[in-house]
């Protein structure tokens, strides 16, 4: 059935093709744009970075599970793409990447097998996992595809998400899994989603970060396991990343940076989600054309749904599903209905998840349209 | 470019069209899936009340945005469908419904020009408006095509969103909408969408709405403006509908129900998202594999994610964008890796709304795709 339905994807790529040529503040609204020249500075910051210390970048695709992007990053000298799903992983490798980690223990008959058909398609799959089960069913689908994987074995170094909790427990893991068959176990992994906010705090944290990579990796390695991989890193750490043992960085929010990550560096965020003041009939208020369908509903630890970009007392404070309620009680002049602003999303990753499509800009005209190929997919 | 590229919603329907015949049990997780029994009996349920209260019934199709469920509820006897965009608009035209609402108050040329098109094909179109810039652009355009249309004036009841708030400022825009060619004002609108909770107080408040709604259509009969049609509801308050006049209710998420608005019959709720266990490495926690770009990040007062059925002690506390945390310290028996979990997620509209098609199911069983063929779309 599939083949014969006009989706809502096929619908807003037309949309968006018609935008191409248009100068910014002509395009139809709401829609998210992408600053070429923002967009083009945070990848090549991080790259050079990661070039002076040694350090590979493995960036994460789930920003902006373009791979126009992704092939972009790998062109400027990443070592691989970094994804959540195994369709994502599907995606990137139709686009052409060769070296793909997926950074999510997989599990399911379906799953593993398409896996294993990556790998034996020619890419270098890596998998990082925390239990034995999702490898195991990797492993023997890789087996039947007569191709092999690198496995990274997940450490929870203070998010309490995923991850084995202790030097001991990771090792006896990898020692598990060192028995099955396809699969080299490689190294360590960790994601340290919990550094976040105050850089000095940030920083203090990085250090037990590390203590528990580098114990790990000495465990594995007094054992004779193989430590050669230690993937880390996240957007608001990735600069500290050369101060610990990792030697790969998986950000992901660097490419575009939002409003929770980019601290008081707000005018390098490459993503913006272009709206149109709809309603002023409340007073104190506007409303714009734009709510989580269109921003996310991720949130803030400030509050609000978003920075409106050349109206700092203007708040948006509340959103429904199409809806920004914006107060502009504190503002000598406001905008009026017809009015388009910008906004920074609170959370980049969530809210390209909502498009299908973003308007790629330079110079305040619509270049092009970036595909967000490897939205939505079951895993 | 469009039609050359595979979309992320062309690869997920071709993934689910795969699962089509399946038990529940072995479907790809994360999924989100629609029971169609429970979904048929939510659709009748409001339209037998509707019936016997000789009110319309407008659903919202934000909660579906599906052909086929669309089509459904006409067939049971919706009076029309409203939608908030006019991709929206377009693809239940283009499904083949006669009456559509636009509740939303457009704006921009392309967005007037599509509208008129829709009306010129036959569509009896009617918008929803708050101010006059929007309904001029419209009308301009209209003319143009030598169509027309019906306006409703919106009204804030409460929500403080959109809204003339008073009376006299309905009637004073009602009065320039009938100056405008190619348009008819016929009634009023609101959208009562702060009587949420408990239902005493909405019973409470649904007597302020009211009072609003009738002064405002005794202003417009006493000046002679059309208020054939007082359009307004939501799905809290949906069973209050006859306690005043409103005689068109939009409804939207009462066909799903969801845990914000199902209120002590969760069981009534039939849409489900089916996740993995894919890690239990953090001791008294087991990791699902769906997070807010799964479900939705959209909140509940009384926190949480999302209610995972038959396991009442287990507390979806955290999502991050892929990973649900559960804490099932307090259960006996816990699920354990690879074990199938059904959720019911916080926000239906907001969920449906990540999703490009849902698993249709009818005893247990994969019975076919229900196409999310509105979701996403620049308005």
């Amino acid at each position: 059935m599939s083949t014969s339905i006009r989706t809502g994807a096929d619908r807003t790529l037309e949309l968006l093709a018609l935008q191409v040529g248009r100068p910014l503040s002509e395009v139809e609204t709401p829609v998210a744009v992408v600053d070429l020249d923002l967009l083009e500075a945070n990848l090549q910051d991080l790259q050079t970075y990661v070039d002076g210390h040694g350090i590979a970048l493995w960036p994460h695709t789930k920003t902006h599970k373009s791979p126009e992007i992704g092939l972009r990053q790998l062109e400027l000298g990443a070592g691989g793409l970094t994804v959540a799903k195994t369709g994502e992983a599907e995606v990137f490798q139709e686009a052409g990447a060769s070296r793909i980690l997926v950074h999510y223990p997989p599990f399911g008959t379906d799953k593993w097998e398409r896996l294993a058909r990556i790998a034996a398609e020619g890419v270098e799959l890596t998998v990082a996992v925390d239990s034995l089960a999702p490898a195991a069913g990797l492993a023997a689908a890789l087996a039947r595809h007569g191709a092999r994987a690198t496995l990274l074995v997940e450490l929870d170094v203070g998010l309490h998400r995923t991850g084995q909790t202790t030097a001991a427990a990771a090792l006896a893991l990898a020692q598990s899994l060192s028995q099955l068959p396809a699969v080299d176990v490689v190294g360590i992994s960790c994601y340290p989603g919990h550094l976040q906010g105050d850089p000095a705090a940030i920083r203090r944290n990085v250090v037990a970060v590390d203590e528990l990579l580098r114990e790990t990796r000495d465990a594995f390695s007094a054992s004779g396991i193989r430590c050669d991989r230690i993937s880390g890193g996240s957007t608001p750490s990735r600069y500290l990343t050369h101060e610990t043992c990792v030697n790969e960085l998986r950000s992901g929010t660097y490419a575009f940076l939002d409003r929770v990550v980019s601290g008081d560096e707000l005018e390098k965020c490459a993503l913006r989600v272009v709206v149109t003041v709809v309603s002023d009939a409340v007073p104190g208020q506007i409303v714009v054309d734009a709510g989580s369908k269109t921003l996310t509903s991720d949130d803030h630890p400030d509050g609000g749904h978003g920075a409106i970009v050349g109206w700092p007392g203007a708040n948006l404070h509340t959103i429904n599903e199409e809806h920004g309620y914006v107060d502009v009680s504190s503002l000598a002049e406001r905008p009026a209905i017809g009015d388009q602003l910008q906004i920074i999303p609170n959370h980049a990753c969530g809210c390209v998840n909502l498009h299908d499509g973003l308007l790629a800009v330079r110079d305040g005209v619509v270049d092009h349209v970036i595909a967000v190929s490897a939205r939505g997919l079951v895993r």
